[in-house]
């Protein structure tokens, strides 16, 4: 069963580098109601790697990437707001991007597809809301990869967006994160299984995939929460070949069931655009008055987007005339938290949501 | 030209972990002169990847790596003190280790190397040692994997140090460092070329070591030193091909630059050795008085080898009666700090040796 609705983005469609999409069109979910007068949505952006299917409904039971958070009296309250969760441009759950076939070729566009931006997957989220004839968002949400997706949103489409949520967001990664995701991106691109982008769906990169993963989820986490789940506990493992180098620890374990789960559901190639836009953008200016209120929430043990960045958003919102609100929650679990400290997030977004609502 | 001498372990010497070595030795290289009474001598242990050359001499005029820190005048006077370095059991620059040829077979060790333990790494210095005649060292000292061997030598030879020296040490890694390691190793045994560890000298699995060595060189320095080093400085590169994926950031093309050394320098299979001797050191119990005076180091910037990890060190050498001090350095350069700023270690360290000093 799917939940999953599809807009057509303009055809065609000129990306923000250069090169053009024909007939392309992005993934979305939406929970709630759209009321009459059409001002009660609120816009998801995601993270890198999620799908829209960002909670359960009656049309997919099956568990979403933020179902604490998305429902009746939940932070993301589907009893008043209508929520729509979009699937980046560029991703493989729907949207167009490098696995998806090119019509003039009847191939997978693989390498061909154009060179991605921020700025496009922004153009996604537009998208969707005019094919729903919204043509204002009471508010539009992104964590991550989405916390960057909402401010090139609200830099192209001053006004169509009342209020703005940037969750462990940036303006413009630090090279930090841009050498982590390098080495992350040269993982995928070293496996000879890679075949310069020309694998078989069935026989993907998984070497390299799976490296990848360990190190986002090495570093989507704290050292201090690692050190409290894991500590140095080992595998139970009597059979262990002396000197093979196998997995020891029970961290090590972890990061290899999460990269098994990743690897049988990305695709490579989209992962490549995805983590090279993240790389590359730099908001431009943001128009005066773009949005009205703003949210910006940090967290302290987040190692790849860190509060210095988070106050550089919340000063550039500032500056463009938006009352803006900097939350930095202590929670442990570093980047990922969003996912994870459901307390901390339905507080901070909850209570955004409900004091600046429309009357 | 080579300042580099040799002394031999025990014959056959028993590996700490189980299995032996036959004809096994340690490289070292000194500085200063070795005082009549033989109570001189300061005994360093080096981090994963160095060799016994720490410093110029007459015998070796190239660069070594603590130039600043080790010659007349400087924190470890070779005016006063006899300084030794000893490369790593189980490294390549003259130490027995897995690329070294077993006397019994006539081949290189490879994987028939037995598993390496950082007290081998202790056993090797006090080799050094005893080939010198010195039945007591002045000071021990060591950063980062040296860190811990200098423990496990206080451990396993109380008394034969009066004084300690730990720079970013641990008395066993944190679950955040061990995830980053069994990536780095994963990335080198994942190498195609690595083959089983049975790969020709001049085929070593670069690619794999690149990778460990990247995400390496990104850990042991701190996000806010490339934030002021490189920025989101872009590399001048008009002939881009598009969607190559090639390096676009300067910080990207200094990962390459440092691994590209790395990689004619290091020999794989000895890195997957020092790299799994650091994830499995625990610290036994120190024995009372194993040292009289200690220092210990760290970094507030040391993600890998963090602040809470120092101040358990440096309760277990107060628990084993040795007089010992904590200090906290605020450099940016985080865990490779002492290769950097050598400022603030000159004084830390240079101050310890003159205070404690024997008169």
């Amino acid at each position: 069963m799917s939940a999953r609705q599809y807009a057509a983005l303009p055809d065609p469609y000129a990306m923000h580098l250069g090169g053009t999409l024909r007939g392309a069109r992005v993934a979305f979910e939406t929970w709630g109601t759209l009321a009459p007068a059409k001002d009660n949505a609120i816009l998801v952006f995601t993270g890198l790697s999620p799908s829209a299917h960002a909670a359960r409904s009656a049309a997919d039971p099956s568990p979403g990437w933020w179902d604490a958070m998305i429902g009746p009296g939940l932070a993301l309250d589907t009893d008043r707001w209508f929520v729509i969760v979009v699937n980046s441009l560029g991703s493989c759950f729907g949207s167009t991007g490098p696995a998806s076939i090119d019509p003039a070729t009847g191939e997978r566009y693989r390498l061909d597809f154009p060179e991605l931006a921020i700025e496009d997957i922004a153009e996604g989220g537009h998208a969707v809301l005019r094919s729903l004839g919204i043509e204002r968002a009471d508010t539009i949400l992104g964590p991550s990869l989405g916390g960057m997706v909402v401010l090139a949103f609200a830099q192209r489409h001053p006004g169509v967006a009342r209020r703005l949520v940037s969750v462990s967001g940036s303006l413009g990664a630090a090279p930090f994160a841009v050498a982590l995701r390098s080495v992350q991106r040269e993982a995928i691109l070293r496996d000879p299984a890679w075949r310069g982008g020309q694998y078989d769906p069935d026989a993907p990169p998984r070497t390299g995939l799976a490296l990848a993963r360990k190190l986002g989820t090495i570093t989507y986490r704290s050292a201090a929460e690692w050190q409290q789940r894991f500590g140095r506990d080992r595998i139970q493992d009597t059979a262990r070949t002396p000197n093979s180098f196998a997995p020891e620890f029970q961290i090590e374990g972890y990061l290899e069931a999460q990269a098994a789960k990743f690897v049988d559901a990305f695709d490579a190639n989209c992962y490549l655009y995805l983590s090279r836009a993240m790389d590359r953008f730099d908001l431009a200016p943001l128009p005066s008055r773009c949005v009205e209120r703003a949210l910006v929430i940090g967290v302290e043990a987040d190692i790849l987007f860190p509060l210095d960045g988070q106050r550089a958003i919340e000063m550039a919102l500032q500056d463009a005339g938006a009352a803006t609100r900097l939350v930095a929650l202590p929670s442990i679990e570093g980047h990922d938290a969003f996912l994870v400290d459901i307390p901390r997030f339905s507080a901070a977004i909850g209570a955004f949501l409900r004091e600046g609502a429309a009357p």
